[in-house]
């Protein structure tokens, strides 16, 4: 018995299922974006205060994978949208299978922006598609300018990268433009963007790029009904 | 095709190549250390300080784990150690093979001391058995104090967590009790020390461990001999 047919096989079920979940979003106008970092890069924290300054009025749904623990949902939760906590026993990553689930009795018209917070890990979450319109990375300035050509995976297949903790340059030897230019080494048209998810720094940017995203989603899905 | 079965199979084997290298690593007296973290977290800055600090004389030797690059052992080998980079190509751990065969050609009295840095990856290196005496993870205190419960399965197989880059302490939210205890919930008689790999802070603890160990292993070694 060989290994590797065994994972095509497994990734390919995957895709199918992902394709499913795309084509579903596409019908309902659903854009979902599927952040991706290793642990504690702030992955929650970047949510947290995005969700803070997201109009209550707004669809927005969160589902939210960890290993063990339901603590990043209970902390998603408290800004009042919809958040479910996907909990995978010691699985590395979320797959297509876990999102369909999870979806389970929400109704269809309940958001139309979906974050799914996947499991921390640069690696395993690469190869699993999830039906999301985009990957985004979180990359903290603690990491290292170096992870880009380190995990080149998950950079190459991200649209944007969310470089986090920018208050903490002052106290790290951590250069933010080698980092870019040693993702964009991976992934010529890589999206960046600089954040604080703790004093809310370069939040301006990213919820812009949200509201692009939205619209341009929104524009796509329409085309096809119209032509 | 079922996957667990699979899983169970290529893990079965792994654990029967590194029994081979557990047996061998003991009729040499060599201590040998699988550290495992976040990407990150680090590790090789942890190696860095421990070489720059060690006898130019004792018998220690690096292996490096990488998905792509040799950054690591380049930044290693400046101390005049031995290191070897592995890079796994994709391969989100290091698995007993892969020692087996990195352990090719160096003599069997070049070291004592065998340092592996795993792949920066929390969850899956924590699976495999590299024949190693102990498994250290290394915890940075940007990464969140809820990560022991997080990831819990390679806070409970580790015998040490060092918690690293205490020097950020004043800029972070995070509770070094709170971390400890928290990997105390997980692992009960878990070590933990506390370090500061830019600062040298907390390295006279560490260096003891290691002195510690070292002499236990070869205690542990010499006694079945002296049976």
């Amino acid at each position: 018995m060989d290994r590797v047919p065994l994972e095509q096989k497994v990734l390919s079920e995957n895709d199918r299922l992902a394709a499913a979940l795309r084509a579903r979003f596409a019908e309902r106008r659903v854009l979902c974006l599927n952040l991706i970092s290793s642990p504690g890069a702030g992955k929650t924290s970047l949510l947290e205060k995005t969700l803070e300054r997201l109009d209550p009025g707004e669809r927005v749904a969160v589902l939210t994978g960890d290993i063990q623990t339901d603590n990043d949902a209970r902390r998603l939760a408290r800004f009042g949208f919809p958040v479910r906590q996907i909990t995978t026993g010691g699985t590395c990553h979320l797959d297509a299978r876990m999102i369909e689930r999870s979806l389970t009795g929400w109704r269809p018209d309940a958001f139309d922006l979906l974050f799914i917070e996947n499991v921390g890990n640069l690696v395993c979450p690469t190869s699993y598609d999830l039906g999301e319109a985009a990957k985004v990375v979180v990359l903290s300035v603690t990491e290292g300018e170096d992870k880009p050509l380190k995990y080149p995976g998950i950079f190459h297949r991200s649209s944007l990268m969310v470089l986090n903790k920018i208050d903490l340059l002052p106290y790290v030897p951590f250069d933010p433009d080698a980092a870019e230019a040693n993702a964009r080494r991976v992934h010529p048209g890589l999206e960046a963007l600089r954040v604080s998810t703790l004093t809310g720094e370069g939040f301006d940017g990213w919820l812009a790029w949200l509201r692009a995203q939205r619209e341009r989603h929104a524009q796509a899905a329409t085309a096809p009904l119209a032509g």
